[in-house]
């Protein structure tokens, strides 16, 4: 059911030097399935992470926030899937702890080295035996070229891995970006996705690392929606390994870290939309652009109440111009002096709606025309200013109900 | 697919002294069914009304708001379905004055003397023509017994009919209540429900009935979801005959003015829920209490929260106690210094979560016997505070999608 979205091209996942994955099924939830994967960091790397705001935050998410404020140099990292240890109160943090522990031991590292992540099902409890039987066979696997692999053991819901790649060129040496994600339900990110990794080879300081990951998932998963559910697990990890020759980069305002900022965000972006093609049930890849705002912010307020409405994404699916179902949303979206009389309402390149009214000029075959195609730009002019906004997301399905109904049987 | 709704009982839709109704069919959207409604409303009574806070209101919303405050005595109301006359620009204003001015006409009073009321479709012309050929028939009609008929005359997605009465002492004096609404979808109203409307033959002073619709509407309407989508069209007027010979109330404090809004808020929360209860694919009616807040408002956030959660909703629908979509939903839901150790969680009865993580004590087959009930209290406590309130909502379907995939064609 994903929307224009393929298995991720090997050829584009460039290995990380200084990074090393390692896959294995250690039946959490489910037998025969990738479900563990651990990824190993040489010292020196900088390492960045953007949270959930869920204040239901999951035991994983407090441990890493924790372990990076420690600034001991994370090493490693420990994903699971199957069992998202939220909602698991003081157990689950020390079950959490536990993982991370055991880890550590293995590598001879300290347990702050480790940030531990988990995905799945909520408020049951971590099964850390079977996490710790599984790390062993992770760790024999563990090698440069494993991103691919790496994109498929951290699946859930999804129907497609996520894995991109770029390179680009920085002072001319060249410098690799790999990025993989996971993600199709719950996702209505609020600083990270579901779960995200970024690796580049490129030498950013530390210092410079925790403004990278948050500019770079501002543009890109903080921009997209399948329901609304904000997870309590999402997480978002960059890791700058510092092994390509080029002078460190200290600012991102420097034309070395404008560039590598741009090639990251151009990664970051395919892996956040990549999480909307596949959403539950997705059948549209739908971008709500809102411009002529007074600010940034209530642009972005007015295309979240689009993207979230109900109405509107069962029209979508049904391929029906039903556009009024689009100015009610604007209507509520909060903007307390909005002026209807104002707005203008574009699909695509048909102007549907002018000053608050229909288009005289609209006719319902050319709305029909461009709602019946997979991708679909809304376009709403608020007519108030000169800010603008985006936001991806998708329709809402008979699917969408089918999965989260039988989700957990 | 309505939640132990029946169709109105005719023994309790009292006859109101002094409101007349008549309904008939107008061919506005599709024949043969009856979509023209008129109220006639002897002269004295008093009538204050609550609208939709959508930015994009309906064109017969401003005009209503208009007449309400030009204070000339209302003395009729115009309501049509098929045609919500919303995102009509001025255009739309202009036909829903027009329509005013044709019943005003008829009825040899001030075109301001009139309320328009629409639902339907959004963004299409409103046929005033054909509104206008029904004004006579519409009039033939009028009758004080009529409620019934006009309950049925302003469904649009609505499955079943939404009636009911009450009566109460005022003084001495016996005082009659009713009221009718109608919505299914669209419905998550902020001020007021798509449509309701409520008349009584007591005797409240025109400067008190503004406070009492209000009132009304926030222990009512302004209770209540379905998915989210506050209308364009929500209006919910309140009538009093004054024919009641009981001395006029001149204060909701007193003893008179007490009793009154007890029992007309009984009526308005059944006219509320009966929305809920039929609210498009509801197979479920989910009261959602949550205790232990700081402020009303913060448990009526995180009220509406889980209510709104697409992936709480579909739970519901498959009757999974699939409870950390809950706990989730309380943790977005916007309280920044919230503590998950401090969340209790009950469905019904059943004590689900314990100070934010599973109760040792909980049994999933407890979780699963009142998941497959129609009704379902889910009761969250927040303990940092004294303050509570309530919402009601449904669960999401697979029809509640078909409904609206399907709504226009």
């Amino acid at each position: 059911m994903s929307v224009n979205l393929n298995a991720p091209n090997p050829a584009e996942l460039y290995p990380i030097a200084g990074v090393r994955i390692g896959v294995t099924e250690a039946g959490i939830r489910k037998v025969n399935r990738k479900d563990l994967t651990v990824v190993l960091i040489d010292e020196g790397a900088a390492v960045a992470g953007v949270f959930t705001q869920n204040r239901f935050c999951a035991a994983p998410v407090q441990i890493c926030r924790e372990h990076l404020v420690r600034g001991k140099g994370i090493r490693a990292m420990l994903i699971n899937t199957g069992n998202a240890n939220a909602g698991t109160g003081e157990d689950g943090r020390a079950r959490a702890i536990h993982t991370c522990k055991a880890l550590a031991s293995a590598l001879k590292i300290d347990a702050a080295q480790v940030l531990p992540f988990s995905t799945g099902v909520i408020m049951e409890t971590l099964p850390i035996e079977r996490i710790e039987a599984g790390l062993p066979a992770a760790l024999a696997d563990a090698k440069t070229g494993n991103w691919l692999r790496a994109s498929e053991a951290i699946m859930t819901t999804d129907t497609v891995a996520k894995a991109f790649g770029a390179q680009v060129m920085i002072d001319g040496v060249q410098v690799s970006i790999t990025g993989i994600s996971k993600g199709a339900g719950m996702i209505r990110p609020n600083m990270a996705t579901m779960l995200g990794f970024m690796a580049t080879d490129a030498c950013v300081c530390q210092e410079v690392m925790k403004q990278l990951a948050l500019e770079l998932a501002e543009g890109s998963f903080n921009r997209v929606t399948v329901d609304g559910d904000t997870s309590t697990n999402d997480s978002f990890v960059v890791i700058a390994t510092h092994k390509a020759a080029h002078a460190p980069i200290t600012s991102l305002d420097s034309a070395a870290g404008q560039a590598l900022k741009a090639a990251m965000l151009g990664v970051a972006q395919k892996l956040a939309q990549a999480i909307v093609r596949d959403g539950e049930g997705a059948t549209k890849f739908i971008s709500i652009k809102v411009e002529g705002g007074q600010t940034q912010a209530e642009c972005r307020q007015v295309a979240y109440a689009i993207a979230h409405s109900p109405l509107v994404k069962t029209a979508f699916f049904a391929s029906d111009p039903n556009l009024g179902r689009i100015l009610a949303a604007v209507g509520y979206a909060g903007i307390a002096d909005l002026d209807q009389t104002g707005i203008d309402l574009y699909l695509d390149d048909v102007h549907v709606a002018l000053k608050g009214g229909r288009n005289p000029d609209y006719r319902e075959e050319d709305g029909q025309r461009v709602m019946k195609q997979a991708e679909i730009t809304v376009r709403v002019v608020l007519g108030r200013g000169k800010a603008s906004d985006i936001v991806w997301t998708c329709d809402l399905s008979h699917d969408y109900v089918s999965i989260n109904a039988d989700y957990r049987s």
